[in-house]
């Protein structure tokens, strides 16, 4: 006899399980939008940061390029770089409904595929546009930019306002989505495990080298084809020191970052549903601590005082180092990570200054592209092989140098080298053209004014012109003749 | 035979579905107060944005207004406004359990309902008092008070601060509320679709028109009742620029605001098992850098500069006006509303300077009165009815003119001339009995010292009264004489 | 005869059970991780205010500390606090699927046990590391920085760096997690109500006791150990104002903070899934208004001007006045305590200046300390008994005297009492300790200088030295003869 009321139970079975069925949805859609959305206010903490470590002078000029960059950033990755980085074998595909994943650009070489970008998703047209595509466009959108705006530390008071512009829009439609591809759009970094058996392949979990050494390295070679700020550099190549402007705006900048990176890192699961999100945000927050704190007692022992701007610097590189490495580490870990990045920053600062000789008024050199590296280095040494079953399509879990693994450690330096080599060339070859095009430097007039006037058109602070005093900076600053411009102020 | 296991999986089974079903009301409510935070946030957006644009002497008074609104108005709302939007046959009848629709003041004409406000739930007394409807209050008060703080940028350095506390609660007990009725609580704008044929009726998904519009159209008669500033216009009638006094304190408003807004208009589903908010985040994302850019590029090519202030308000601007039709229209549609009103921006604030001879220090009725009904316009062109089914009570999707439906247009226009007559005349007619009882402007000697100190009590920059140079200013600023008032500072 | 399908259904309804029932762990590690990101930012708000209302000679120590007690307060609390404050029969012994709950360092009195501190989870080690310990450390970790953080107001533009951050190692290892374990780790203030009959025993929602009092308390003693400030007292003991530096600073500040309080006080729920976060939002919203809008009112008539920094600290009294009571009133209870706290934080401020002739800059006594005691009081008074059921193992909801249970308010004032001896104690110990070893506050000649560059090597504003007049502060500012320290600026 069969029950009557079994239908029924059946009935409501199923639809229990599609009710059920689209709440892991939902809720992972929240926390890909929201943690995107504090990566987003990342690009207030960078603009603070860079501003307030340079002079008065050019603070509307720092600022204004911190917004804009933001804005042609996302018409950039909309048009083209999204496309290129998650259109191929990535997770556009998945995400789109589409059972084909042959859209990846890719070379065969030895019978195996190493893709090179993706080809699908230009302009976000009609067909792809669902909510999980969406999302996953905001969240890589957000960290393409976070790449985008730390070259403007880096070049900031000397770079002319129109080469940024045009070098904004080749970050985010190809030198930023390229190497993005290469690691999480299926691109032939993320394949080197399954293809040759170097662990489970360059793994990156939240950007170290993705997002930070590509602004790193786009800061190196273009700090250095703009050349140092006049004044920075004696005849006899020692270093001047150009002090910051304002102190509290670049710790408030930097507490910004670290509330942004809370977004940066646990956000980079897409899925609330990964319950190891809470140990990512401990780890990250641990790395940060011990980078402050590190920076700090090195600085005071070696220079006699805890510079503020150094333990901003270590908090930083602290946050950079552990990126990558957040979600396959354990928590004394996450504090060694942070501790050496601290210490590491402040040397590698000098070692940019002083041999080198580049002039990278904010740091941004030694924070995001050494410790950058520094990150995926360190996912190879102390990934402790308990995340990341089948990462990259490879069996087992992410395991470092340290817990068995060096492969894993080959792999990540791979990945350093590839992203030197790539990053590099492209922004070499990018500002080549474009300063051929339409230069890359202000006129030596313009920078010894301040950039503010004669690039903006405003004095960042009207009421302070002035009131700088010659004896802290090596140039003098010039009056402007005609502050009031043939510009009107907002409602004028 | 009956399966002596059946009582149980059924007894499971409901089980199941009460566990089940609360959690989408969990994570609707955590959604729903997450973007609230956000909204609130933008609070310090605001006060940034229009200190930045003002002068250093008016710096603590325009702050002072920023903060005391929301404390005002989150009273004001909470005793009042709340009911009188929400208390009708919206939301608050559905959230409150309260299955009698009736509790809204209607006019019947020719035999149909047209609601003007709602009459329950004032004070939040204890039986309104669920998660549910505390979730709501939080969400419309946070949206209250964004209209309520936005005539304080265009009313700036020369409202008098009594006068601003008075009509900041007739703001948000009668003129936002009714209005808000109109369109999100059931009131005549929302129900002209079912009683009329106009489309689904008045729709603006987050407010455009109803926080935004109101918010600017405030401003125009704000500051057409006070008069422009003391030298911001020739015996001739030509207009002097004012330079902002703080331009990084500008930008980081803006970001703050760009970031607030990814509540204010995902946040607006009230839900987060509605997935279209990442869509919703997307389009938004956009239109403000759409905005950015296209004002860049305007300003740049007609005035010569890409002044970051333009860049500023345009992205504000794109922000505005993607308002009402973000969960609408598409993305390449997105990218045009915000483009549009990137140059909209820049052109109105000169019809309103140069024109209308009205003083906004800060763009407000640019940004928000301008763009907000380019907004609700722009979702009677773009809506492309792939969402809203059934909303207002009407079959079928949101349709704009360009995708077949001109009736809905023509609805968005209802309600854009509603509000600037309603709020038009609400403000004109508040602030001439606020200017009988108290007055509405400081005195010119309060206003050529700076409010500050006649007006707060305290200097809002103490170690820089004396620097500013009247070069350029066109009025002078005076010495205070007696800087120490009566007052305490804190902790004395 | 068995039904075919019935076996499916059981494996089914199984299966679902499992889905279903890690979709509320997921939800509410969420809720968690984002309130507790919200309260870190709150750090961003504390520099602001607290650099705001000091001089600009001691901006960027002020800043520094700020920064720095994050970081040191996060290593300290991952070695050790955590293990002292949740390491016994509170939530970590829960969440680390530990059921021997005797990790309670207890004394049996009368046959009962009065837990004083946990033993277990120091350092975070490997097997306590799960995602719902990381959530719990990572919310306790940051309401242990904010206590941590509120002495470098009231210490500030005196304090030793050196002897600050060895305080912040004791408060971060110490001070705080005793205090938190007796109330919320399981402690013998918790179990008051369950062994001796007084109600619920010392209850606390969110931390105006826990936090807010033991920040105050270190605040008042912190300060009278150090002394005043040189100029704040004439010879005859009157107090002589010293004007806060920057007024949109600390307004920004505030904002941020009442942003950051979102997460502080709904988050305490550490569940998303007690859909009781709503009312406790709208709580706190409330009591911050009438916080801000009672003490404007009451500064305004009292000494004729709406100060903001009174706005500001009123606003952050009634914040810290409902953070103990949020999840237990009603609304107009909110507004009610609210508007208490924001008188009283101006007359406590009076107290502790004229009475008990204690400098404190910023106030941080009278907001954190008195506010924290009223906080705690009113929870005694106004709880309404429609939450808290079974609370600290103790039958029915917790009730005030208002509504019926006195003893409830006695169990709270016992709880403020232990808070200023036992905190008071130990601030007085540790700082009498630490001024042997290295000395607590600076020299007259730096104090004089302000404590910028002879404490952390850099000026805050470096343009701005010189422009400081000396008729706004009582002493003279010097000049600094060798601003170009050893230390280098970020990448020098």
């Amino acid at each position: 006899m069969l029950d009557p009321t079994l239908p029924d139970v059946a009935k409501d079975l199923s639809d229990l399980k599609t009710a059920v069925g689209d709440l892991p949805t939902a809720l992972n859609i929240v926390w890909t939008l929201i943690t995107g959305f504090l990566v987003m206010f990342m690009q207030a903490g960078f603009a603070l940061v860079e501003t307030g470590l340079c002079r008065k002078k050019n603070a509307a000029h720092v600022m204004a390029m911190n917004l804009l960059v933001y804005g042609i950033g996302v018409v950039g990755f909309w048009a083209v770089g999204f496309a290129i980085q998650m259109g191929g074998v990535g997770a556009l595909a998945t995400f789109g409904n589409d059972s084909t994943l042959s859209h990846e650009f890719t070379l065969a070489i030895g019978g195996k595929e190493y893709g090179l970008f993706g080809m699908k998703g230009f302009f976000l047209t009609f067909a792809n546009y669902t909510p999980a595509v969406a999302a996953l466009f905001l969240f890589q959108m957000v960290f393409m930019d976070t790449a985008a705006t730390i070259p403007t530390g880096a070049m900031a008071e000397r770079w002319k306002f129109i080469s940024f512009c045009i070098f904004s829009v080749v970050i985010s439609t190809v030198i930023y989505p390229v190497y993005a591809n290469w690691t999480w759009g299926g691109g032939w970094l993320a394949t080197m495990g399954k293809n040759l058996g170097l662990g489970h392949g360059h793994v990156d979990f939240a950007g170290s080298s993705v997002v930070h050494m590509t602004g790193g390295v786009m800061s190196l070679v273009g700090a250095k084809v703009l050349g140092a700020r006049i004044g920075k550099f004696n005849k006899d190549g020692s270093p001047n020191p150009i002090p910051a402007h304002n102190i509290p705006m670049a710790v408030l900048g930097t507490l910004i970052l670290a509330f942004g990176w809370f977004g940066f890192n646990p956000g980079s699961t897409l899925a609330a549903t990964d319950t190891r999100i809470s140990i990512v945000a401990v780890n990250t927050m641990l790395a940060s601590a011990s980078g402050a704190v590190a920076a700090g007692i090195y600085v005071w022992r070696r220079y006699g005082k805890p510079d503020p701007t150094w333990l901003a610097n270590g908090m930083l590189a602290g946050l950079v180092a552990i990126t990558a490495p957040c979600a396959f580490v354990g928590a004394p870990s996450s504090i060694l990570i942070g501790a050496v990045a601290g210490v590491l920053v402040v040397v590698a600062a000098q070692v940019v200054e002083r041999t080198l000789k580049v002039d990278d008024p904010v740091g941004a050199i030694a924070v995001h592209g050494v410790n950058g590296a520094w990150g995926v280095i360190a996912l190879g040494l102390f990934a402790n092989g308990s995340y990341g079953e089948g990462w990259n399509g490879v069996d087992g879990k992410v395991t470092g140098l340290f817990f068995g693994d060096g492969k894993q450690l080959f792999a990540e330096c791979i990945g350093v080298m590839a992203n030197v080599a790539y990053v590099g060339a492209m922004t070499w070859g990018a500002l080549f053209i474009i300063g051929k095009l339409v230069g890359n430097r202000v006129s030596a007039e313009d920078e010894m004014e301040g950039l503010d006037v004669p690039e903006m058109g405003v004095h960042a602070y009207p009421d302070d012109v002035g009131t700088t005093t010659a004896a802290k900076e090596p140039e003098k600053e010039l009056a402007a003749d005609d502050l009031t411009s043939a510009q009107p102020a907002p409602g004028e």
